[in-house]
């Protein structure tokens, strides 16, 4: 162990000690569909990120996502990312109670679930949350893009959402009513 | 049965079929909690509305609650009794789903629930519903009070909810997190 | 008004108050897709009805589903239209809350919601069953057959489904994590 | 980083690494509230587990509880705590879905959280499971005793359960339409 001038941001680990605990426990993540809602309340479009990746060049979508930090509440975490995805005027709308419309479990090998992700075992509270005001991407993102219910649950969607996503967001369309049959 | 010119106001009843047919088949009702948030999307105050009973003079308290009427949407039937009970300006914010966190069953005998409605049998969906606007309640409210979360959890609010809807007000208090051990 | 005896089945109603009582108030009724689970309780296998339609010959798949009477329970309701459909033997494990995962809003018009019933305004609150014995429908029903999540999501069954239930299946299997992306 | 042999059980954690992450990411676990259903699936008792303090010597109630693992499912952790809390004769029913009723937060220091664990940051999802066989608790609970929900909703109950979990309690006698008003 190394002496250390306290962490100034308590809750972010270095890079080797994120290496370290992704390989003893499982990681917390909470994750969100921003969507616009109608007067009457009803949902009229869903908002994917568009991601480009690193590592093959290629644009998958995506959704608000990213950790819970020790000593952080799900809820701050959930504005947190919302925020750092969607920029600082968005508004959203955070859901009143933390149970989620889904717990989604992605895991670094196949074969467990349809849900991967390569870094690490995670698991996340997935929530529908509506925003009201004007979305920016600050970091990661390149770009949101707004989809009707039915561009958002169609097969070419789901192939470009990563880690599995496009099965979490016919789920989250299910349990908005919005799937058709 | 008599000639009728075409009801002006499709899906409410006259006062004998009313009667009628709440001795044929269990109505159907939208319930809502008004709820205020913090910045943080963490409840603060619970609104409460209190009603003078015709009958007895007596004040109890009461939720944003009524009928879903023939050919009106459950959604639509939430918005209009909000309105109905909190005013034009309220601004609440619906629920992305129709999914509700409470059913509560109503009978006009006694042993089957704890919750009676004399009038007749009857299924309430129950919603918590964020308002950010002033309420200004319009018919049969006489007031609406905002209660801090221990306050409406307390026996003494309990014992004035009309119905044993203070079981619903704690079951609704549990959901968002705000019950006390 | 005729002078009658009293009903031997309280709740049941005339064909003529029926037909009267569907014209002045939605209906509320109870589904249930039954499934069975693996000893680690994952969904294997969901439960379809076949129907016979008396009107066009056609072969329609359904689920539980049937009318909550006047004074009965939301849960005796959903045993009642289990046994019904699936017989004394099935064994279903009714939910410990009635919180559905679904509310399912049947109009006799279009336009107003994807699910429809020619005879009527529905409210349907949806659930999932477990069942761990067999299954022997007896009224309505021609039979039971059990398809793998994949196979309950395909558009060919949902197709076959009466009354846009395809999309309530699918929200079923989002709700259990078995959608696909 | 010291040369090791290959862990025999994949997922658990020497002390010194558990001590380690506990200070550097929130720890997933899964809680159960197990209950005794009646043939009409009505709950008619709830299991609390009787645990002796190391530390004061007290006795103080508690739920099923346990850390989700590296690579585990949270199904597969449910069961397993389960079955080390309740013993292998406990028949306990999955929930079909892994969306809790509560998401329980638990902190080491005061005033973020009702709930508390002085060893760690720890999330939990919580879950009510209906048991009908013998329960025989084998590691760390001393009894199980089964209330009726009155006497789990009772402040002399919550005043004994451990970390707050009283409240998580009566959100679980909320859902199952348990609380009285």
């Amino acid at each position: 162990m190394t002496v250390r001038t306290p962490d100034p941001n308590p809750g972010w680990l270095s890079d080797h000690d994120l290496d370290e605990t992704r390989k003893r426990v499982p990681m917390l993540y909470v994750e969100a569909v921003p969507v616009r809602m109608d007067p009457d309340g009803l949902v009229t479009e869903i908002g994917l990120l568009l991601r480009g990746s690193t590592e093959t060049g290629a644009i998958t979508r995506s959704l608000v996502s990213g950790r819970v930090m020790h000593g952080e509440r799900v809820r701050d975490a959930l504005m947190r990312h919302l925020e750092k995805d969607l920029g600082p005027t968005a508004f959203p709308v955070l859901p009143v109670s933390t149970v989620p419309f889904a717990v989604t479990e992605y895991f670094p090998w196949p074969g467990v679930s349809q849900f991967s992700d390569v870094r690490q075992h995670a698991v996340a509270l997935a929530y529908v949350v509506p925003v009201s005001g004007e979305c920016e991407p600050r970091q990661d993102a390149l770009e949101l893009s707004w989809l009707s219910p039915e561009e958002a649950a169609s097969d070419a969607v789901a192939g470009e959402m990563e880690g599995g996503r496009g099965a979490l967001l016919r789920q989250a369309l299910g349990h908005l009513g919005l799937l058709t049959g």
